[in-house]
């Protein structure tokens, strides 16, 4: 099928409407109707093209979204036409050992990475030349028809509110994940949460839900605090107003010793380090979420990690995706999770640039990309 | 009283038993006559001057030990004249926040590090000339009386044979808690243990109990998986044998991808990565047990650590002295934990520095050091 798709043809190049040919699904597919999507700090990291597979362009990207089943390839059964479905781009084949255990979300069938749909790694995306157009991370969700693995994607009540469900996709369970999953953070914890955006957020909310007694936001921009209060950070650091005091310190006396759980949500080594300083001894846990933006690996005092301190990460915040998002979206329905003032932002898709705008210029958390409504162009919800 | 204690006057000279003063209690702290004490690495690591307080001399080694209380201070309720007790280096008051949680035993009122007794910081020995001689990590057992904080030792069962019960002390308990109390090593588990000393066994013996189905021992020595195999070794990797492969893609091929838990018991950094990139995506766990030798600090893939995995360390095993040694001690009462295969020499007090020689020769794993028995004067019991 012709359908509308946002092609982004070289690295921080604007994005460009054109008309793509949508292949039928193929065995274990299912070709989906996008309603709406939103724009993640990992697209913007690709389409920058400074990460995973360079240079792979031309590319649809996205990979937050809800649509709804338009066919379904052979042996497809779990999802049928018209079902409201949420597409995520961390495989979750529920076969394996690591889907059927309780401690990984790490699918050993289908390991993530790699271009292309994941069974034979081919696109099924072509422009109107007949070049393949590339998927991105096995969403490709910027156009108005994608085809996903039945393991990238579950259904969801079609009552749920379709810019709601959107976040769901990554960034948000990402976040809520890393404090729920990952972390297992416990009633009455210290938190500290180091970089403020949507993910960060997202981990203050998991921690809130979690019970944490004090969660600490750290960030260079003070109007992140008084977002932040709405996702349960209960005090702010500015590193620019510590003087000559490390953070760490500063976090070890906010906490009687040491933060219990310390998320590191930029990608930066030298941030990992101090979020993992910055955790008490004996019992501390520092998880790392952001991508190392400049490949730099992590280095740790070894003496720190003998006083039992405790990294890890994890992708997608440890979820299960197939499981983990209906739990998620129950928790939004009965009002324990906050998820709207997540969305910062509405454009129509012919309007998608902005939302890269908006992003880069730190002014949205979510954006959400509207497929089939037309004008008002870009409505400012909350800034 | 006027004691024989082998003094050590230089970084790496023998020992000299010469006549010590060693002072009467004070408050908290309990003076107890040695019964046997034990060689561990970290003895010889000060020893030899490269670690910790340097050049801190002339001092009394030794923090292994079995003993009878002789005299107690004031403020001493939990031990009388005559209980048999073990010391232990590292402190567990049993009020603060840590020694009450169940996930820390970083005692946090005395935290491990210093010199001298854990409440004034000043020794309880002197020399023939009056000068001070320096204490060694809170219990220094080379000596017929030494003068123990009650936060620092444990009183156990009368019966408990002497030369077992001295080597709950430190070293057996470090990997067997590492096993047991950190890593928490699961029933039908595979555990990757690099560097096969007391330590490494140790491990390997905590995560047999533990119920661990594969337990993989890694040593550039061919002689220890003959004696790995008394402590549940199932399967032995000679980084020498392995030709071009690197020993984490040779334990990923044994284990399905990665093992469970991969243990370094070593100290040296670049084996801590080795066992952290052996570790399974999604749920591997690396423990660090090995004081890192040079101070080189630990360099990790980011993205290994996005993948799930989890590295963290302990002092003592995670182990809290006061409750766990006496479980370890029930343990090897109902033949579940294997201590006897630990000894395999033991000498007279007078013969303390060929104790030093069989450990730096790597010939024993611990040589039992009796302080009230007269000759044979080394007897190997099995090598």
């Amino acid at each position: 099928m012709a359908v509308a798709g946002a092609v982004c043809r070289a690295a921080g190049e604007a994005l460009v409407i054109e008309e793509i040919e949508v292949a039928a699904p193929k065995a274990y597919e299912v070709r989906i109707k996008v309603l709406c999507t939103s724009l993640c700090h990992s697209d913007l990291t690709y389409w920058k093209g400074l990460e995973g597979p360079r240079g792979v362009f031309p590319r649809i990207f996205g990979h937050e979204a809800v649509g709804m089943v338009e066919s379904v390839g052979d042996n497809v059964v779990e999802v049928k036409e018209g079902d409201i479905v949420i597409p995520f781009f961390h495989p979750n084949c529920e076969e394996c050992w690591d889907c059927k255990s309780n401690e990984s979300n790490i699918c050993s069938k289908f390991p993530f990475g790699g271009l292309g749909m994941p069974r034979d790694g081919t696109s099924r995306f072509t422009d109107s030349n007949g070049e393949i157009v590339h998927n991105f991370i096995k969403v490709s969700s910027f156009i108005e028809y994608t085809v996903v693995d039945i393991c990238n994607l579950v259904k969801i009540n079609p009552d749920f509110p379709l810019d709601k469900a959107c976040l769901l996709s990554c960034g948000v369970p990402t976040g809520i994940g890393a404090a729920w999953k990952t972390a297992k953070v416990k009633k009455g914890s210290t938190v500290a949460i180091f970089g403020l955006g949507a993910i960060g957020f997202a981990v203050a909310e998991g921690a809130r839900i979690s019970g944490a007694a004090k969660i600490i936001g750290v960030d260079l921009n003070p109007e992140k605090f008084k977002i932040g209060s709405k996702f349960g950070v209960t005090d702010f650091i500015n590193p620019k107003d510590c003087g000559n005091r490390p953070v760490n310190e500063v976090i070890k006396e906010m906490t009687h010793g040491g933060a219990d759980y310390c998320f590191e949500c930029v990608g930066l080594a030298s941030l990992m380090n101090l979020a993992f300083t910055s955790c008490r001894n004996g019992s501390g846990k520092t998880i790392v979420l952001g991508v190392e933006m400049n490949g730099t690996p992590l280095s740790l005092g070894c003496y720190e990690l003998l006083k039992g301190k405790t990294i890890t990460g994890s992708i997608f915040g440890g979820i299960k995706a197939k499981t983990d998002i209906p739990l998620l979206a129950r928790s939004y329905i009965d009002k324990e999770l906050h998820l709207d003032d997540f969305i910062t932002h509405e454009v129509n898709f012919e309007d998608i640039n902005k939302a890269f705008d908006l992003l880069i210029q730190g002014k949205s958390l979510r954006c959400i990309i509207w497929m089939g409504r037309q004008s008002p162009s870009t409505m400012c919800i909350h800034q």
